[in-house]
């Protein structure tokens, strides 16, 4: 339904769900700020997922500090191949990054032909610590947050007495000074991942990865995710990363093309390997009853928050034409609508006020809710179904005699009448069918 | 109970609460990690004071960006005030962090005291942002959330159409680039802030001010920290940062003594003024119903994450003597255990394991469960007891019979038996009189 994505990027800053970073200072590029109704969005969908993955037996949690110790870098290969082309215009001075080696490339400002040979930028943010202005002090931001769980895989596995198979997943921000940055959240230089890599013997890493790839993708469909919106994406042999055996990305039918939403790896051994060497510790599981030590192999999963935020954002995003207008709504699952109820008197007299405070109030303990008595009930609902509320319970005069509300359905405008005292099995009836 | 942080510390490393990051390659100074039990324990203290902060009419959520407009620092005054005096022994060239510039200073290393005079030291960490290297691109960590919620405070005013009095919560990473640091995760380089930025009309302030104070010490009192660790100091006129009108620090008695906890500011117009200077966007609320239009006051809430986790992990860890031994056990309260339920089969057959798996299937629908069946069952109490886990669940062989297990309770070691059928309700039953 969305062509494009900036009807999307202005809802989002209109209502409350997304806005620049730094707006008042002209913005800071590739950043952004989720507002009170996208940080109750991004909370919804990172728990949903920290759920899924960790209320399983053979799945613990972590989070790692974003500042590690250099040598991560060095040993994960980030430092020695983690960066992008970038080439310097000898006409204008512009400065950009060379997309293609196989092209014939010019200025994309002033179209000179007159450039340098390419050269690596780094993709990483690098900074100090300590007092000390020394090489030895350089550190980095972290540009994925897989390495944390890697170094603390022998402190995981002493403290928690976990058997392999098992994951370890982890939700946390990530930063990269890409280049090229863009299409709203999709890629900006700070993003949250969500990450889990499993632990496997070698001999089962075939099947726990197939395993994965199914499971990522019905979750994903479990989210609000529409199946003909989402592809798999084999890496041939070719477009595989330096670590990885196998490769899928699930791809997402943004606006602007299919994207890589997630990645299904298998690393193999390279990760535990590379930091066993660097570490000169010695990095392995002894499995007692087969009296095996091996070092295990990894299957990752991983995904970006914003990305599927945007996902989320970009499949919920309906138009459709009332009468001379156009209605916008979010089709959002109502276990992720930042506001679940929207409570809303129809006029603003006390006694129509009071009793939808009390029903708020009520509601409060099991729902999201919001009361709102500005505006006509019609810029209300407006506005309820641009940030994706299903419900709407209507206060009416009746309803003072009657004890009766009106419920109104985001996606269809339906109308039910509803007693205040089967209000709360109402809304958890109709919220299980969606 | 607990005389010093090294036996929590070495509890923490030993069952998955918090390992020092980057371990294997010899740690990185002042970053912690949180392990499986850790990162549990971390969320459930962060979405109490969410739920709390944001389950009100007068509070919304916020989450802005680590990166930020270098401009923002400068309006702050981070840029220019927010350092520390170093200063260099011309002798053995060791560089130290002035504590009190009263006293007759020495190098701590070598005790020469021919030093340099002391320097400011940066404590905000730089980086830089894009392709160029030159110092338009410089950027910081932000050293503190707050800032983020200012410089929204239109965009959350517009879209959200609140009215004052009116606050904007936020939970995020702040970086600060200490000199001295130390005490487990009392002071660290990267930590979590949960910030509350409640605006007001400057005549009302002071009893937000107030209002605040006493909420904010119940709220602790009411997550588990006791009376008789928690006072209040107030900050004389000499003492307040140079935007306070009036500051509190909520202290906490650790075992190096007492230490802020929670800050609690009354910060005036201070922050949007400085913003709406250094901004040039006219940075206002307007009253519409008084027809006034006022730059509104700020009261702060501002409180360590990390430090209130290890407030929490202080006053929780006991020990007592049992016969020759001496037991080790957390009290924290089951809402925050990040174990909630231990299912323990007595031994190891079958028929054991697969009832006890049973119920940790069906108990994991409500709590956050563990099913253990290594070691003996004094080890497993012990581990359980050291995690803070509330209640363990033994299933025997009489329990195949009887559908009855034994209930074992933390705290004073007592075992009830109980009915299969009426353990759920057991459970919720004895949480709640904690």
């Amino acid at each position: 339904m969305l062509s494009n994505l900036s009807s999307l990027v202005s809802l989002c800053k209109r209502r409350g769900v997304i806005f620049p970073s730094s707006e008042i200072y002209g913005g800071l590029s590739a950043c952004w700020d989720y507002g009170p109704l996208g940080v109750q969005l991004k909370r919804n969908v990172q728990e949903y997922w920290w759920q899924e993955m960790t209320c399983r037996e053979d799945v613990v949690g972590l989070d790692s500090s974003i500042l590690m110790h250099p040598k991560i870098w060095e040993a994960s290969g980030h430092l020695s191949e983690f960066s992008d082309p970038l080439v310097d215009c000898r006409n204008c001075k512009y400065r950009f990054r060379m997309e293609n080696e196989s092209t014939k490339v010019q200025c994309p400002k002033c179209g000179s032909s007159n450039l340098t040979e390419p050269r690596p930028f780094h993709l990483m943010f690098q900074t100090q610590a300590g007092p000390m202005q020394e090489d030895t002090s350089v550190i980095y931001l972290r540009p994925e947050t897989a390495q944390g769980i890697y170094v603390n895989f022998l402190n995981v596995c002493s403290s928690m007495r976990k058997k392999i198979p098992f994951g370890v997943a982890q939700v946390g921000k990530a930063f990269r000074n890409e280049i090229t940055v863009g299409n709203f959240i999709f890629r900006a230089r700070e993003f949250e991942q969500m990450e889990m890599q499993f632990f496997v013997h070698p001999s089962t890493a075939d099947s726990h990865f197939e395993y994965w790839k199914e499971k990522r993708q019905n979750s994903l469909l479990t989210m609000g995710i529409p199946k003909d919106k989402l592809r798999v994406h084999s890496h041939s042999k070719y477009q595989l990363a330096h670590y990885a055996h196998k490769a899928v990305d699930l791809e997402f039918l943004f606006p602007m093309g299919w994207k890589e939403l997630e990645g299904i790896h298998h690393r193999g051994d390279f990760d535990l390997t590379q930091h066993q060497k660097f570490s000169r510790k010695k990095i392995s599981y002894t499995d007692i009853e087969r009296k095996e030590s091996y070092v295990p192999y990894v299957i990752e999963t991983s995904i970006g928050l914003d990305r599927l935020i945007l996902a989320l954002l970009c499949s919920a995003y309906h138009e459709e034409k009332v009468k001379e207008d156009t209605r916008t709504f979010l089709r959002l699952l109502p276990k992720f609508s930042p506001v679940q109820v929207a409570v809303l008197p129809l006029q603003k007299q006390a006694a129509l006020k009071d009793l939808a405070l009390k029903i708020t109030n009520d509601l409060r303990k099991n729902w999201r809710v919001e009361y709102d008595d500005s505006g006509s009930i019609g810029k209300r609902y407006r506005r309820q179904d641009e940030i994706g509320t299903p419900f709407c319970v209507t206060i009416d005069f009746d309803s003072l005699s009657d004890q009766c509300m009106t419920c109104r359905h985001r996606d269809t405008m339906n109308q039910d009448r509803i007693a205040l005292s089967s209000l709360a099995h109402y809304l958890a009836d109709k919220s299980s069918i969606f």
